[in-house]
């Protein structure tokens, strides 16, 4: 099995370690991952600027292709321009911090299996949800045991699946939980500030609602210590509301 | 009628300047815009880096904010810190260059709307499909129109109306077509190259499959000669497949 790996906190990052080493016992791993940290860059590619492409080594060895670029740069870098097959797995991860509910517009780590997905290639994004004290072995074993399934089952064309993890020893994983994505709404805010030389800035912040009236969502799955398994797809048509709109007079 | 204004050709493009103009006719306009041009972009959104707000002028006169962020940042930037009273309203473009089919995940103008319909304001992305010789007064005028048509009729939360007109004159557009986005794939490569100092770079280019089948997609009404109209919104869950996950052994 052909399988590339990215994520969004850049090839030196924990987690895309943890992966890479994990999947290397199942098949081929070819990491192209961004050279510095790239979250929160949503589906952005790179088209105003050329993207370069450098050999990263860690611990001392080669571990991958470093690029300019965003994770959905990588993936299509490393289908198109690096790897030799085309793959047969897009794995994008681990990421430090969760990815469910309306959050995965934002994220870098979806981005990547998005474009895996969208190549028409099995694809999925693992993130961990939490930023302090991070455990990637549970999360790095679950992404080997679905790649497997993902090999002998079928992933619609275009669908990815968004795997989230609870910072959980894998003892105290509850199990699996097949979700759909919280439409919790993230409320928030900006922090203004001045700065030493008097002018003004602002910082985003913010935070979930509290409570998601959804049962079976991304969002309480994780709470309740399941892994979540959200399978997302990128037609956004609102089926629904087109006979209504087609009644406006336009 | 509260207008809020962004784009991500930036707050200097011609396609805002328009748009922001035809839209004092029908309410109060804020424009709150990238302080450069930010295609491509996605739906990012900076939160490693503080954001500074600027005042613009065009033609000598208060034009609006320019902020140091992404279209995204500068429609929350614009709710939550610049606004006095919440929009109405937010209308995103007039980008150079047609936002259809799955290129509406990569689109900086989309994700503009995009802020807004998540905040829970009625929101439209208005992009015009060309990039040579634009003429922005029928998207202006048909955005008037739609705003309009918006404040009477209900769009359901969450969902923004994703419009696209083909660069004709009035006289010359046909008319007006309610779709669903586009599920052809843009096919896109790499060309290599040596850098005068001997180091190999990529340029990302690309282009559309010429045939769409969806005879109701955004793609094919714009080729036709009509406005576009799709409603999207971004609930990614692919429910039906969510059965089948069920029975893989998790």
């Amino acid at each position: 099995m052909e399988i590339l790996i990215t994520n969004d906190d850049g090839i030196y990052a924990e987690g895309i370690y943890a992966l890479a080493t994990a999947m290397r016992k199942v098949g081929n791993v070819t990491v192209v991952a961004p050279d510095t940290q790239r979250s929160a860059v949503g589906h952005a590619i790179t088209i105003t600027d050329p993207l370069r492409v450098t050999e990263a080594k860690r611990n001392g060895k080669f571990f991958g292709y470093a690029a300019s670029g965003t994770p959905a740069d990588c993936v299509k870098l490393g289908i198109k321009a690096i790897m030799k097959k085309r793959p047969d797995l897009v794995v994008s991860g681990i990421n430090l911090g969760g990815n469910q509910g309306y959050n995965i517009l934002y994220s870098g780590t979806v981005s990547g299996a998005t474009e895996g997905a969208l190549l028409g290639i099995p694809s999925m994004a693992v993130s961990l949800d939490t930023f302090v004290k991070p455990d990637f072995a549970p999360s790095a074993a679950f992404a080997v045991k679905l790649a497997g399934l993902m090999k002998k089952r079928a992933v619609p064309q275009g669908t990815l699946l968004n795997v989230n993890l609870p910072n959980l020893p894998a003892g105290k994983l509850k199990g699996v939980r097949v979700t759909s994505q919280s439409l919790t709404c993230f409320n928030d805010w900006f922090d203004k500030r001045t700065d030493p030389h008097g002018n003004t800035y602002y910082w985003m912040t913010g935070d979930y609602e509290p409570k998601d009236q959804d049962l079976a969502s991304d969002l309480n799955a994780l709470n309740a210590g399941y892994i979540s398994i959200t399978p997302i797809q990128f037609n956004l048509t609102n089926y629904k509301f087109l006979p209504e709109l087609e009644n406006w007079k336009l």
